[in-house]
């Protein structure tokens, strides 16, 4: 039987061109890019074609990127490094109640060494307006982080909206994106943008995982959190994931256009909500402007996790939210001020390129079995 | 020509098994490990048989590594995380002049926030004696950092025969070691030796960059520095790099015998001694009890950068101290107070399993050739 894998926001499979070059890399260009001999300006090379290839995915300037090992730590060296940086600063931050846990974990580390912190509560259908974010600034607000497209429900979160409107209210802002969801399946365009930073991770758009990247303003400051060498200009020291890296370039070379993925990921979203339209229990929860790639459903009645079991016994994939809360309550469907019956039932289906129309069709034939078997029980 | 890379401390080749590992996790087994179904339970049973290799590499009970980007992170956890973890507990920590950057200025920071530093200066010949580091232990020592192998001379610190003494010394003392240039190549047993935490890294074994482990002693304690999801017991968040956690597990297993490597490294060593024996102008800098596979040497009224660079032409690659310091002057040599003619022309000439005696003649060869031609210009 074959894999129907719809759990890409949570995790991608490696395409084959990043898994190639991370390959020829670990085994060929194997050199210390600190070195100063010829294996090291190879390694160094894989380094400068990534960034170039990352930079153009996220509209950044390539010298402006510092790798990571992935989305978290970028998100906490912007939101961190932040504070450790801006000592004297502002004292207030504005943030969402459905951010990423790398994000929120940040900011409640900072509400207990004394920031004070404000989270926006998203609308009923999970979106939060651009208004709402400028709202919230006040002159003290130091740092702004917003993800760009919330991971659960796929709701798009307009920060770059509220760039000009914070500048107003906050000169003294940080704004910070966080990208992951974003970046390579929407057009993120950070230094048009004008946000002072911006977080995006290589395994959610078919790179490995324990790579990601974030994207500094020149202007906007941030202090160090892994400390050594003086790999990434001094900000992000320790020795290069090179192979990494050199697969983030060529996974971000291989996105195809964005209104061709538009296109692909509507149809499939389509294609679902057709097949279950005539089911009872089955809710849609589908924010206004979300991105098509994310598509969150409550099948009421039947618990996720047991729905998820079933699911996967016939090599369907799909999670109850996001990966990360490992089964624990969303968050975010809590902070919606979701029902708990809907809650208890999500499900949250989300694409990549690799999808098919027939992966959806299995989806629904199963869920649909799923509903009619475990409800019979 | 064939390449004669002789510069293993600073980075290796990923051995082959470690390589197909890393691709069949990316195109295979590419679940992300918090997700609750299948696809993640492959993938954290990839993590499980890699955390016991590993384990059993540093001698450390597999539930008490903690994952990370690598040598740097981890180094940087041990100690911030130690600061953060200890904010009334003593402020004095012990470390060598000769550390890797990770850790100084791990250390430097602390300093500036407070902390009393003692920084061990190492004997002419590079060696420091466990009774030197007992002996710099107080009451209020909360931390001892110390390495167990230099990366550029390959003096070994037995840091594992101070831990009584420290203990006696200063019981609240949290004792790490930094066996990046260690473990793999010499015998390695974080538990039995009772130290608090170890740090090593995957690169350095032929493993892929981007990848480190912490063992963490269970009554010792340390704050996490990456926040977010819950994943490495939350010491450690963030989407685990599974192909990475996997390579450096199969590195691991492929670790020969300790005997045999140290004869493998004793004779190549001693046919690169013999083969410069009669050169007018090489001066060796050999540890008392150093480790064989590091080899650490003059050619003075040559500049390192020099020869490096005629050798590299060559296919020959050395270094001409730590990677990590991107051609500043070393002070590890500095702080051995060697004169400044022997510092400017010393070369690092490090070894790993896959060295051959012809590896070993074409370095002697061109060595001499260096000497001969560019004496001459």
């Amino acid at each position: 039987m074959s894999v129907a894998y719809l759990d890409n926001s949570a995790t991608t499979r490696v395409c084959r061109a990043a898994a190639d070059k991370a390959y020829a890399v670990m085994t060929e260009v194997y050199g210390n890019p600190s070195s100063l001999h010829t294996m090291g300006f190879r390694a160094e090379q894989e380094m400068t074609v990534a960034r170039a290839a990352v930079g153009k995915l996220i509209g950044a300037p390539p010298e402006r990127l510092f790798f990571t090992s992935g989305g978290t730590e970028a998100n906490n060296l912007a939101i961190l490094g932040w504070a450790e940086a801006h000592t004297h600063g502002g004292r207030h931050i504005v943030t969402t109640a459905v951010e990423h846990s790398s994000v929120s974990a940040a900011c409640d580390k900072l509400e207990k060494q004394g920031y004070t912190v404000t989270r926006l509560i998203p609308a009923a259908d999970g979106t939060i307006a651009a208004e709402q974010i400028v709202e919230a600034c006040r002159p003290d607000t130091g740092l702004v982080a917003v993800m760009l497209v919330n991971n659960e429900t796929g709701a798009r979160f307009p920060l770059e909206k509220a760039v000009a409107g914070i500048r107003r209210r906050s000169p003294q802002a940080h704004i910070h994106g966080d990208a992951v969801q974003a970046a390579g399946k929407i057009p993120v365009q950070a230094q048009r943008w004008g946000v002072d930073s911006l977080a995006a991770s290589a395994h959610k758009i078919h790179g490995p995982k324990g790579c990601g990247v974030l994207y500094l303003r020149k202007e906007a400051r941030v202090s160090p959190r892994n400390l050594g060498g003086k790999q990434e200009s001094g900000l992000r020291c320790g020795t290069e994931a090179v192979p990494l890296i050199a697969a983030f370039g060529a996974a971000a070379e291989r996105v195809p256009p964005f209104p061709q993925q538009l296109a692909r990921y509507d149809a499939l979203r389509q294609r679902l909500i057709d097949g279950l339209r005539d089911c009872e229990g089955v809710v849609f929860h589908l924010p206004a402007g979300g991105v098509p790639y994310i598509i969150h459903l409550s099948a009421i009645g039947l618990r996720s996790e047991t729905v998820l079991h079933f699911l996967a016994q016939r090599e369907v994939y799909v999670s109850s939210g996001s990966a990360c809360s490992k089964g624990a309550k969303s968050p975010v469907l809590t902070a919606m001020g979701l029902p708990a019956a809907q809650i208890d039932s999500a499900l949250r289906v989300s694409l990549s390129q690799d999808n098919t129309e027939d992966d959806i069709d299995r989806f629904v034939e199963t869920l649909r079995e799923a509903m009619s078997v475990i409800a019979r029980r």
